[in-house]
């Protein structure tokens, strides 16, 4: 898997969290998901078509995206709601927007759909594509989240 | 919302589980979904995009798929394993696809990114669309799932 792929999602993913609820995640070591080990509480995906069709999705510890909506809307948040599930849902889609942005800027042209967002204890996600399935994990003392995405095949230029 | 939009996924769905599994299932009335209670333990999720942005989710309860993936395999399955994901990808794959054939035929224009499953216990699904969320549910003795979808306006020809 191509640095140029990565990196635009690793970036945009860190550009977001930080512009949105000023808190800085570290980034573990990204890795090839063999099994569906990705669990977490909360999940946006978004589907990708255009030159390659792929998928993303990011998923959270319920406490980290507990945290994360209580730092950008100013209030605190103690369960998972419409409005967290909402701002979820627009994480999703703002780190997939910026991501593709970047690519886009390589030259990739990628299309974004509108995002879905699971939510329900310890669930599971796997990607139906052809490719690698790509997991950055993001760590801080407030909790983890995983960002995955995966395309049919490498997109070329 | 246009009957137009429904009966595809509706007719789509009926002819995918017949072929495939050779199970009749019954149609319940369909429903705009106000909150979140399309609930579940496996779901398969596929973006739409093209004329108009979209999402689309089948969720089924884990004895259903279980049921569903034994009568089209024609092998005992009694767990949510890597072949049941599979294949619940594969009929969400399937299912919209044959639903966007039927609204290509009325003259709409949609694509569809690869699907994406998720699993775990009673989760539910929310669609962040701007459009109305239209569920299906789909009934047996053997147990139940459902279609849904959303667009982020009413597809237009």
């Amino acid at each position: 898997m191509d640095v140029k792929i990565i990196n635009p999602f690793l970036d945009a993913t860190l550009e977001i969290i930080n512009d949105l609820a000023h808190i800085h995640f570290e980034v573990e070591q990204f890795y090839i998901k063999k099994d569906e080990c990705g669990c977490g509480d909360i999940t946006g995906i978004v589907g990708l078509s255009g030159s390659v069709k792929g998928t993303v999705a990011v998923t959270f510890d319920e406490n980290t995206i507990l945290y994360i909506v209580s730092k950008i809307l100013n209030e605190d948040f103690t369960q998972i709601d419409d409005m967290v599930i909402d701002t979820a849902g627009e994480l999703t889609n703002m780190i997939t927007g910026r991501a593709i942005e970047k690519l886009t800027k390589n030259g990739f042209s990628l299309m974004l759909s509108v995002p879905t967002v699971v939510h329900g204890k310890n669930h599971r996600v796997s990607h139906h594509t052809d490719g690698p399935k790509i997991a950055i994990p993001f760590s801080s003392s407030k909790g983890k989240f995983t960002v995955e995405f995966s395309f049919d095949r490498e997109p070329k230029r």
